[in-house]
């Protein structure tokens, strides 16, 4: 039976960063650790955060997130969080250093193993909680700040989703002025995983209407800004919309994603080839949306309403042309993927978490096929 | 600035019901105040939900909800809950009894006078707290299972609409089922309801885009069902779409409402009129769209993309062609409204809640002229 429940207080505006230092007290937090990443400590807005604190100067900073946040970040955040006798997080970036920042939370009071909290063997019963996070997003993309999952390469080289309700952080703290310098690759990139959120969350087959009319508003917004965010990094209206489509895009998937992100996080684990969640995202959707397309027809016109797009458009031809507009790469190959990688991938997008949650739930030779037309 | 912050638990779907019983349990309530009216009674639904409790047989209840609560009504209630020693509420009903139901959760906990939380005199500030309430709606259109707010006629005429995220229920248990044998004329009057919820919530200025994505999704789906609904009163999917059109709306009025509740809630204050709101909200809507036409152009677009009509279409010609087709009276006058009461009614509509959060606030001769449209 479906269960609507929905998310957290999330304070959203141009200057919302003023809301920090309240948000903080509210929550009793003295001592939070600032989990984020070098690219934000040198970009200024670690400082521009820290100067929003009463105590920014002296606060505990890990700034050390990889790409892809991995087991042992996680490991060695959670030494400095208890070293520094730290009462919660103030997860500051993108959807890495978010989640970093989540995971770090919940392993201060549930423990560690991480690994024992995989959703996929019951690991949610486990969860005994979860210290207070502040989610503070510096890209628009990822809607971490809002969501229930988070995503960690483990030490086993598995990539693993863990989702539960209590993972969603305490408070959010949008400021959409924070990615006014987002280089426009990473706004591309960022944008296309906002709008590929929506698009998954709305063709998953859970029900949960509200959940849906949040990921097309999202969609109708992302669909609209991005080109302008891409080319006009510095357009406030722009990047406000995006930031929403982002966020909308987070509340959405409650409902769950797809084998996109079952074929993202697939080649998203390898450490070797470094490739970036959205990009690949971009990349691999026109597949996917071709894949689906018979078993949703009635949900790919509300996918056309929402793009503004004629009846019956071809939904993945209109993908790739904003990615060819935006910049993106034109498939995997050109991302440094080589067609004899994909043996290696098929096991792990048929274990991942949102492959369950796809319309259909691709077999192994199909999987195959997705991943060959995404080259 | 705008924060987001969503709604409460739901259990939705065909038999839904099943759970009252783990509801009560969960919130630890042992003598729960069934708050109802004696229609409800009579068909049979109040054996139903009684059966579905574990003590039901012996439940306290209140079943003399009017049409249009009041405060008096509400008081009797209260003195029975407290004479019963009861420890919450069970709001049974469409959105009167719902409301009733949620005032005596409030005056239990809070205390009387009920005036003193006006929110437009800061009455907010006063709210202690509320005892916890399971809403169960029995129509689709109110939506008061799902909202913060109620609607009392107060003992001095006025019709107060109290609006609080305290008030929202602490569950609710929305069942389909409850409302197979709602007849076509109360199908008709309350999916209005639930559609100019959407519609306005939508229109309202308050910057709140999930909100507009969950009021959208409602709008999108009443507007299919609510004929299907209406002809074929047993169609179980129709049922279960106007229902969960009906909790969508309610989680978009968050955002507030517009005029065309202001206006009918100038109307349905008067106790010899006896008329009801969903079917004035229907014969009104038309001239506030009229009106507001002009002032938020992108959202009609986005309205029309909803309810499927052709771009630049007229909105208010497709609502007085459905009203005509589910049979809702041609305009008030045919309600037996007259020209000479619309006086009485402007200070009333420029007094309401909902006249502050129309996309622009009409004045006391447009109102007239919109009263006058209506007729």
């Amino acid at each position: 039976m479906p269960t609507l429940s929905f998310l957290t207080t999330c304070h959203f505006d141009h200057g919302a960063l003023g809301l920090l230092q309240k948000s903080l007290d509210r929550l009793g937090l003295k001592r939070p650790l600032i989990a984020t990443d070098k690219g934000i400590a040198a970009a200024g807005i670690l400082d521009t955060v820290k100067a929003a604190m009463t105590d920014g100067g002296s606060a505990a900073v890990f700034d050390e997130t990889p790409g892809n946040p991995t087991e042992a970040a996680v490991m060695k955040a959670l030494n400095l969080y208890q070293s520094e006798g730290c009462d919660g997080v103030i997860a500051l970036g993108g959807g890495s250093a978010m989640d970093l920042g989540k995971t770090v939370a919940l392993l201060a009071v549930s423990g560690g193993p991480l690994a024992q909290y995989d959703p996929l063997t019951g690991g949610n019963k486990l969860v005994k909680g979860i210290a207070p996070v502040i989610a503070i997003p510096t890209t628009s993309g990822t809607g971490s700040e809002v969501s229930l999952g988070m995503v960690i390469v483990l030490d086993d080289g598995r990539k693993m989703t863990f989702g539960n309700p209590k993972f969603i952080p305490t408070i959010a703290v949008c400021d959409p002025d924070l990615t006014l310098g987002l280089p426009p690759m990473l706004t591309a990139a960022t944008g296309m995983d906002a709008i590929t959120h929506c698009i998954e969350a709305v063709l998953t087959p859970t029900i949960n209407p509200p959940a849906d009319g949040v990921g097309l508003d999202g969609l109708w917004r992302g669909w609209r800004y991005l080109p302008r965010a891409v080319r006009h990094g510095d357009d406030k209206e722009a990047r406000w919309q995006m930031m929403m489509a982002s966020t909308e895009g987070a509340h959405a998937f409650t409902k769950g994603l797809g084998s996109v992100h079952a074929m993202s996080h697939a080649i998203g684990r390898r450490e070797d080839l470094k490739l970036h969640h959205g990009t690949l995202n971009a990349v691999i959707l026109p597949a996917v949306l071709r894949f689906n397309a018979p078993h949703c027809e009635e949900k790919y016109d509300r996918l056309r309403a929402a793009m503004g797009l004629e009846f019956h458009a071809d939904v993945a031809e209109a993908i790739e042309k904003m990615n060819e507009y935006i910049g993106m790469p034109s498939g995997l190959k050109a991302m440094g993927v080589s067609e004899d990688m994909i043996d290696d991938f098929v096991p792990h997008a048929l274990a991942d978490l949102a492959h369950r949650t796809n319309p259909v739930q691709p077999t192994a030779e199909d999987y195959k096929a997705l991943f060959m037309a995404a080259m």
